[in-house]
Formats: C-alpha cells, sequence, structure tokens
C-alpha cells in the first residue's frame, strides 16, 4: 500500500453562463481509498457531486457566471495496487463473459477494434492466452509507438496512431485496447494521476478483464503501476475527460501534480509544473 | 396500441465449437409487451438468456457444436407507440442531462460525433431546439443519403457516409445520431423490427433525448413509428449486432417478417423473404 | 493586364547538410510574365533552377550547409488575367479530353473525388455543366466551409474538410477540385501570389478545364481574380509545396507579401506580415 | 528474354452511349516489344488509339453504342527482364532526382506516404539504401498482409491495408509504394499481365527508382519478375484503370490468360480462367 497525494487545479475564463461537468476525483472503491480531500472553486459557485459509470466514479458538475473560474482539487489517496499472487493464466471464454462487461468488447470512438481483428490475430494469435498475452500487446504498442507530445489530437484514432507511428498516453491506452478488444479480451480505459510523469499531467492507461477481474497495464512505461491513482473508467478517453462543458470558456492553466508520500530520498517522487493553453 | 407478430429465424454452419451472443428478443417495457413467443434451437443445445444493458434487452447464449444451427423465434407484441400529446418544445440542459444519459452525448464507433460539430451547428444552430429540430436533422439526412443495399459495410461511419451519399438503415440512424450528439442532445440507436420494411430485414433507427424522455425518430421514412418493435438500445450498432460469436461459424440464410395484425384489406402489412448470404 | 510586385522570404536554420527544393517562382506563361526578378540566397550557395511540370514551373534547388539559410525573391510579373469574352458553357466531353488532361480527372492525395460522385451528382446533376456550373460548386463549398487558420493540417483531404466544415484556401481547392473530377471536369491545383489576402501568405485556388481551355476559381473569395499571379500547377497541394527538403531544417520566419503596382488611392493593395514559425 | 502471349476480353452491356477509356495494351519499350497483336471490337466501333504519360503506353478509346460490346487483345510480348549484374547498392540523393521523377515521391490517393514516414524511418532507417532496402520493404509487406480477394474495394488505401492486415495485389503494391516514398525513394504503380498468376487477372506491382533506373518489384510473390508484361505505369492504380468510362456500361466478363510460350513441359505455364461480375 502506499499513500499517494494528489493535486489538480484548472483555471478557466468564462464567457458566457457555462455547464461544466468535471472527472478528476480519484474513484473510491475496494483497492484505493480517499483518505483526505478538499475541494474549492473559486468564486464559490453551487456544485452538484454524482456518481455514475462503472466503477462508479464521482463526477461534479458547476454552473458558472462569466468571469475567472478556478477549480482546484487535493487529497492524500491510499492506493492497494493490486499485485495478484501469481499472472494470470488465463482470459475469460466469450461465453462466460459477464453481461456488464461485454460493452468493453465492442469498438469504441478510439479504439476500432473491428479493424485491428486481423493484425492482432496475426501478432498474437500464437501466443497463450491471459497476462503474457496483454504484456506482449504493451510490448509490442511500446516497439511501434514513439511518445511525442503534439503529435496527437482529440480525434485521433487507435488506427492512425498505429499509422503514423506515434502518440500519447491515452493513444497508447488506445491502441492497447483495441488489440485486447479485437482478441475477444475485454479492455477498457482508465484515466487517473500517476506519480513521476513527466511532464506532469493526468494519466491515460488501461485495464484488461482477465480471470474475473480487471488488471492494470501502462503501455506507456512511463509510470510504475503502483503510483497510479484511478479517477474514472469508460470505453475510452471519450469517456472520461476531465473536463466537458456547454457554453463558452477558456481553459488558462492547469497544474497536476502527484507525490508518493511514502517516498523518501534524493528521488522525491515530487513533479509539478503549469501547463499553459492560453 | 397495436400487436405486431415478429419473426426470425438464423440459420448457420458452425464449423468449430462456437460461442453466440444473439440480440433478436423485443425489450420488455412499459411501451411494448410481448404477449406470445417462442423460442427454438434446431439441433437443442442448452441456452442461456438473460437481461443487460441500457433498457435492459434481453439476449441469448449458445454454445454451438460444428454442424447446423438454427434460431427461430417469434412473437406478439404489443406495442403502445408512444405518441405525445404535444411534440415536445425543449431539449435538455446540459447541466440536467442525468448520469445515466451521458453516455450518449459522447461520440462512439460510428458516430464521430466531435467531427461534426461545426457542420451540425451551421446546419441547425439556428433552429429552435426540440422535437422540430431532431427532425429537421432526419430530413436532412434525408435529403443528402440515397438508401443503397450494399453501399456500406460493417466499419462505416457516419462521417464516411456522409462523404459518399448512400447508406441503409443503420446509417441514416448514426448520422442522425452524430449530429444530435454535436448539437448537444442525447442520442441512441436501436434495432428492431418493422412493418412494410422492404426488403425484410432487422431495422436501426435512433432515439433522442428531449424534456426527460426518448423520442423515436426513423430518419429512412421506410416505416411508420408505431410499426416499430425495439429489441435493444446502445450507443451504436457496434452495441446491438443481432448475433455475435467467437468460434467459426458462417451464416447461411436469415429470414425476418414482421405483421402488423390489426391491420386489414389488401395491403396486409405481411412482408417476407430469404436473405441468403451463403 | 496589371502590374504586380512579389515578394517572398524564407528563413531557416539548417541543422545538417540539406538539399533544398523551392517553388516560388512564378510560371512563364501566356497570360503572365515575369518582368523584373531578384533570387538570393544568404549566405551565397550554389543553386539550380530547373522547369519541370505541367505549365512548366521554374524551381530552384539548394544544398545548403548547417547555419542560417535564406531565400528572398521579389518580382514584377505582368498578369493578363484570362477574362474570357463569354463564360465557357460547356465541359469537354470524356471523349475528347486530351491525354495530358486525364491526370486531372482522377483522386489525388487530398482530392479523393472517387468518394464524392454521389454527393457532386445529387447537388450539381441537375445544373447545366460549364462555366456557371463550376462558379455553383464554389458558392456551394463557400457557404459549407468556414475559413479557420490552423483548422486543418499537411494530412488534411476535401473529405475530412467537408465532415468538419471548416479548412483554408488549400481545402477550399481541394474540395472544389474534388466535386469537379467528380462530376468528369478535369480540376488541378495552382499555387500562387494573391494580391490582398489577409493575412498575407502564399495563396491556393484552381482551375477546371472548359472548351479546352483552363479557368480559374477561388471559392475563398479573399483575392480578386485578377490579383492572383500563378506560381506552379500540379494535382494538388502535394505537388507545389513551397519548400520540400530532404535533411534537417528549421523554417524560422516566412513573409509573403504583394502589390498591385497599378492601383492607386487610400486602398493601396499592399499587404506585408512576418509569419513566425519558430 | 521470354516470348509471352497475352490475352484479354472485356464484355459490356452498354445502356447509353458510353465514352470508353482502355488500358490493356503492353507498353513498348527498350526492356519489352510487342511482336504481334490483334485488337477487336465487337460490334465494330471506330476507335481511337493514343499514346500517353510516363513510360508512353498506349491506350484505346471508344465511342460505344447501347447493346453488348467486347473488347479483345491478343499478343505476343518479347520481354527482357531486367537483370541488372548486381544489385544497385545506392538511392539517388534528393538533390539528384530528376524532375520528371519527383512526382513519384509525393504521396497520390492510395499511398499515402506522408502518413508513413515515421513508421517507414523505424522499420528501415538503419538499413543501406538501395535495392537490398526495397528488397527488405517488400519482405516487410508480405509479412503484414494476408492475400484476401474481396478484402479491399477501389477506395482502399495503403493506410487502410496496414490497418487491417489484408488486401490483393494493388494493396501489395500501393504499401510498397507508400513506404519507399516515406523514406524518399521514388517510387511507381505498374499495372500488367502476368504468368502464372492465380486465378489469372491483370496484375499490379511496383518500380523503385535507384541508381538512375526503374526496378521493378512485386510484394506478393505471386509472379516471377521474369514473367511479367508491363502495361502502363502512373502514380498509383488511380491512373492505370483497365477501363474507365463515362456513360453507363455494366462489365459482364473479365477474361484474362498469359501464357509463356518458351517454357514446356508438364507445368506448361497456361492459366486461364473467366471472371463473372456480372
Amino acid at each position: 500500500m502506499s499513500r499517494i497525494s494528489t493535486h489538480c487545479e484548472l483555471r478557466y475564463t468564462v464567457h458566457t453562463p457555462t455547464a461544466f461537468f468535471f472527472i478528476v476525483l480519484p474513484t473510491q472503491g475496494p483497492r484505493q481509498e480517499v483518505a483526505e480531500e478538499t475541494l474549492t472553486l473559486e468564486p464559490e459557485r453551487p456544485l452538484r457531486r454524482e456518481s455514475t459509470g462503472p466503477g462508479a466514479h464521482d463526477f461534479v458538475r458547476v454552473l458558472a457566471e462569466p468571469g475567472p473560474l478556478a477549480l482546484r482539487y487535493d487529497a492524500v489517496v491510499a492506493v492497494n495496487a493490486y499485485v495478484p499472487d501469481r499472472a494470470p493464466a488465463s482470459e475469460v471464454d466469450f461465453a462466460d463473459v459477464p453481461v456488464d462487461v461485454i460493452p468493453y468488447l465492442q469498438p469504441s470512438r478510439f479504439c476500432p477494434s473491428d479493424l485491428l481483428t486481423r493484425t492482432a490475430t496475426k501478432a498474437f494469435g500464437d501466443m497463450a492466452p491471459g497476462f503474457e498475452r496483454v504484456t506482449g500487446i504493451c510490448n509490442w504498442v511500446y516497439d511501434r509507438l514513439d511518445y511525442v507530445a503534439g503529435s496527437t489530437g482529440p480525434s485521433t484514432t487507435a488506427a492512425d496512431v498505429l499509422i503514423q507511428g506515434a502518440g500519447v498516453c491515452r493513444d497508447y491506452a488506445h491502441l492497447g485496447i483495441s488489440l485486447c478488444r479485437a482478441l475477444g479480451v475485454p479492455a477498457r480505459y482508465v484515466s487517473g494521476y500517476a506519480v513521476d510523469l513527466d511532464p506532469p499531467d493526468f494519466h491515460g492507461f488501461f485495464e484488461a478483464y482477465l480471470e474475473g477481474d480487471w488488471y492494470l497495464f501502462d503501455a506507456t512505461r512511463m509510470a510504475s503501476v503502483d503510483g497510479l491513482v484511478r479517477i474514472a473508467v469508460g470505453r475510452d478517453a471519450a469517456d472520461v475527460a476531465f473536463a466537458s462543458f456547454v457554453g463558452a470558456a477558456t481553459l488558462d492553466d492547469k497544474v497536476v501534480s502527484t507525490i508518493d508520500l511514502d517516498r523518501t530520498g534524493p528521488d522525491d517522487g515530487t513533479t509539478t509544473a503549469a501547463i499553459s493553453t492560453a
């Protein structure tokens, strides 16, 4: 178990009355517990906090008036990274996939797994199913992609990414998910916080469904699995954007930082930075 | 209210042990009730019937052995087509969209609404929100597309369809859904049976979320709304394929027919045909 | 006839020995004559000037060493804008299209006219062939697109542009060309200088082949046709990039300006600006 | 040198007066000579034979009246397959690519080489330039694709093919061409006849420009290079379709056969078949 401190701050200029929908709060669940948290809006505005979706992530709704708006969220999260005794050697037969897991076998906006059936079968069809095979998928993705900030945009699919050979964390996850689904392995996108991410930002990774449980994978090799704090899961990044809104607003600054509170020594695990999108 | 008789028969040659997943049973719900039904497999095989997803549609799982497999399903369904007193004049503010409706605002595999924001806003941004505007979307789709059997395939998106100007029912639905979502109107795909469809087949249409309820639209103008029997809803056609399987099987024949039992006279509403895909 | 002064300056930082290929010199031809010109490289480097392709445009090859490189080109061009006595009322039958014009009937990288056959026929199939119909295409493009700097990139096709409803000059030209070809009208891309372009930059427009001659069209409505100076023609923008190179170099600044020397008065037709891509 | 007999027959039903454009005649050139040929139309119609394009291929124009139309073409072609003394070890520097070869460095409709720069560089950037590297590209294409009749259509690009992992001869050629261009090696599409092709049909392969000459490659491994008869070259398959027409006609039958007249023994090199597209 590790205790991880997470921080995010989102600063907007709001131009017209705007309805926001934020997904930045860590999930409460058996493997991670939010010990302390502070959520502030500046200026103060009524906010609604609701729980939704698979994994029951919490999101926050805000109706903002024109002017500046800042959302700040700080938490300390106890993460009990799932380290199974042994790597699960099997996948789940299609006949036994639970009904609520079936959507994660289907192609989605950024994960066109239907296009990749043959490619996935050719590359991985001879490997024994299970954890090793999904690890093989992650290695394959890692080998084929270069991590290049700005190389992809909000409409980039896993197919685009495979052709151009470059992407960022969400693209690595989308390609891994697509290949899993193409092989009949349910897979879903996870947004989160990650210790040691450089530059610090929200992170995207994925989970595959093996032997009745969801196992976490990160094809980017940018963060260790026990330093990941899960925010939300969805079919792909479209479901878990950190902020959505209807109205008119400009994101001026986004600051994300994550600290492993139990780590000591020279590499103190603190990463912090301001990414201005103004 | 009308009573509609539905029939479908799917014939496969199964090559290896194959796990099937069928979505052909009408939904049970407030607006449609399955009065009688017969489901048979030939040869007899154990089947599992489960309920899942939004609208809680029933599906059927079958583990088939090599050899022929035929699934037949007949039902009489009482359909209480929703005819509101008045057309809902408003859409639901983003701030008030229920959490379980939010996924239907997101782009999906065949409905890349994120690409169509500007096109949708240019075409419909000045229209008053509500039922009239969604009707306007249906008319726009109808004007731009030709209904051409075989013009699209299983991987065709709403963007492809708009470019090429042709499609079949699922494509009309996908384009309508994409334009709704691009305008902030939740929309979802519905598979079903339809009286008078020519050639007879399963049908695809869509629902938009207005004033707190889902309203049905069919941009193809091929069937009247009160002759539609809903099978399942999903983000797009990927979620509600009439059959999925893992294994090896060939669809030899698909027969779908739908009869409005309360209609009399020369046009007796019977449509039946065999579509061989061998 | 008008005399137009053109100026361009391209500044690079060259990182390794790099072979450049510039296409910025106005074409010499019956309708435009380069009266004076100055081409300088700083530092001085051997350059090769060759003529190629349809319309025999001149290009310039430079082998650059690491360090700064600036190419400056100034010219005064006498443009005899082709103003036919009457608008050509007919297109050329496929049976009579000259062999060297046939390539401009085929789809190209950014002009996938094969995808747009039905859309073009539906929109323009009932119009009488000829100049009026191509003008109708330009109006259609103008109505469907918003001119938005940065909305498209170097890999954007006319199909992408039509879906997203926005583009820049090259995208307007690509969509116009695609629709012409889809109707059997040969069409080609033209790069050039344009008086009054705001912001000043190289411009892209297109030509359609009617009654045995190439007629110029600009769907952006950003420049008057008699203020256009042609640099090069090709199947689409891929053929006429203002600079290509193999090696490693960074474009630091691009300055383009165009003056109509015969125009007087308060609106003096001078546009100048520096576009930094550093 | 080998003598190859080629035969093709195209049968149409013509619905309205239709202008045809056929590209089925072997090129006359230094490496292949058409010794005998017979070209017949049934019913007799005036035809125009013209020469065009790079490699100066001959094509045939026919204005057909409603009714049946059959074109038959038979030839004996002396092919002097180019077998260089040694494999060319070098590619041509960008600075030295002749002006008429430059178009084959640009992306085209079905060869979006601009998208594949990084993928090509990652896979082949460390290989020494020249014949060996292009051979490496062919092997890579062969390994990644399955040859599946019907897996692609007339609008399929090399990027689509790479994603789906399947294609036919034109797709193998398009992917090979795209990777060459992405590395700065000029490459072009060649249509032709091929001995031993199974099923017999027109064939598509490609040429790369190395050490000042065009070298032929066939990534499908379906025919030996000395059994290929070149018909036409172009940027991709869009330029060299065996038939184009404006009007209304249906292709009823296409028969292509190719015999190596100098080969004897049990495998007599005869392949013949009728492919009905009715």
